[in-house]
């Protein structure tokens, strides 16, 4: 049974400074809140009803939260559930800790991305190429906001982010850093050698591209070669195809 | 100024049927009417602001049509729009004619794509890879279907499709021809050939996959390379990691 007090505290948490207030968030769905239960998160209560608890009891088992037993109905009433799923739960953000790439790994940057299906596919993304790490304009939207976490399907658990000024970022970073930018004008992807000491994939805002301060510390501009008409690629799209052009090369050597 | 009855016309075409009856679908925003206007897609009324008539004098002069003017206001009405935009218009339906891959050539097949974004996002990058075939079983959400032709960006004018049985379709294609289908579990992509003859990029459905039916006429079964946690990529995602991959090969020869 959900209370008004609860009703009220998980609606307010769709919003940033509600979260930010109680360094708490919503992850909605059962498959990622069976992921949240499998990750390093804080988890602050778990609502979810009888059949997801008979259902998942070996992974509640595994790991005790409080647990709330709630009917679909009441499940309808919070969070920005668009179907009906069994299981909501609440867990602590995470602290936002400084990350950066080490030798020979790429990490991705995001200069100002909006749309929060936008990043929660690039989180996906991210996982399924085995990029850990994204560093995030402050502009850009903010991991812990409801759409984020359901578009990234649980890869939310696996992905460290860090939320900075780029500019004075990129001022700390070695020289040498490769930091290789997504341009519609640049080299061919194709001809492309990422290079081996590792550094940073920067993706630019939806209508924008890469803003003009961040682009002052790209050093290697390239574009995905196009064939037709089409006068772009969504950001998460474009994001997949470099990340995949980066292990193909890897791979091939 | 919209009467009612245009109203109630340009709502209905919000639904399959209504679209079937009248052979006519509805394309909104400035810049894929912009588009639509540069296509050979018959168009039946542009309903457009004052201003968006200014900004695009000489595209409504290369292009005679039946224009209306209209407020912002009274476009918010009609249609799906999420945001303000200036213009819509109805235009005809094309008669769904067979179509298949040529020699050397690759087209796409869509094995029941449900998700209207999906599969406008997956004409944007057969678009920008410059396939301009697509296949799609009959289960596949319908072309017309406003979020499919909003999230083209345009490029639904510039893509063939043909709905169809797709066993039926495949007992009529030539022996030989390479049909090649996306899995979980298949040969790595970074290691496959794509047969130089041609034929059909096959994706399956958002959640099952292809289907028994479809993969019954698969002849190679590739798999993009996994790095990290994520269970699976989007379709539209693997759509365009299998584009580029395709049209990579065709350059490094």
């Amino acid at each position: 049974m959900l209370s008004k007090n609860q009703i009220k505290y998980i609606n307010s948490l769709q919003i940033k400074k509600y979260r930010q207030q109680h360094q708490s968030f919503v992850v909605e769905g059962a498959k990622s809140v069976v992921e949240l239960l499998a990750s390093d998160y804080e988890v602050e209560t778990v609502f979810a009803t009888s059949d997801f608890q008979q259902q998942h009891q070996s992974t509640l088992a595994a790991r005790p939260v409080a647990l709330e037993t709630v009917t679909l109905a009441e499940l309808e009433k919070v969070g920005s559930f668009q179907t009906n799923d069994s299981c909501l739960a609440v867990a602590k953000t995470k602290e936002n800790r400084f990350l950066c790439a080490g030798p020979g790994e790429y990490a991705l940057l995001l200069d100002d991305v909006r749309d929060p299906g936008n990043l929660g596919t690039i989180l996906r993304i991210a996982d399924w190429y085995g990029i850990t790490k994204i560093i995030c304009s402050e502009s850009t939207t903010d991991l812990y906001n409801p759409k984020v976490v359901a578009a990234s399907k649980g890869s939310f658990t696996r992905i460290q982010t860090y939320y900075t000024d780029l500019p004075a970022f990129f001022r700390q970073q070695k020289e040498g850093t490769a930091v290789v930018g997504a341009f519609l004008r640049g080299e061919s992807l194709y001809d492309f050698r990422f290079p081996a000491q590792g550094g940073y994939l920067v993706m630019g805002n939806e209508s924008q591209g890469i803003g003009g301060a961040v682009e002052a510390f790209v050093t290697h501009r390239v574009t995905i070669p196009r064939f037709g008409g089409a006068e772009s690629l969504n950001v998460g799209i474009a994001t997949a195809v470099l990340c995949d052009n980066l292990r193909r090369q890897l791979h091939k050597g």
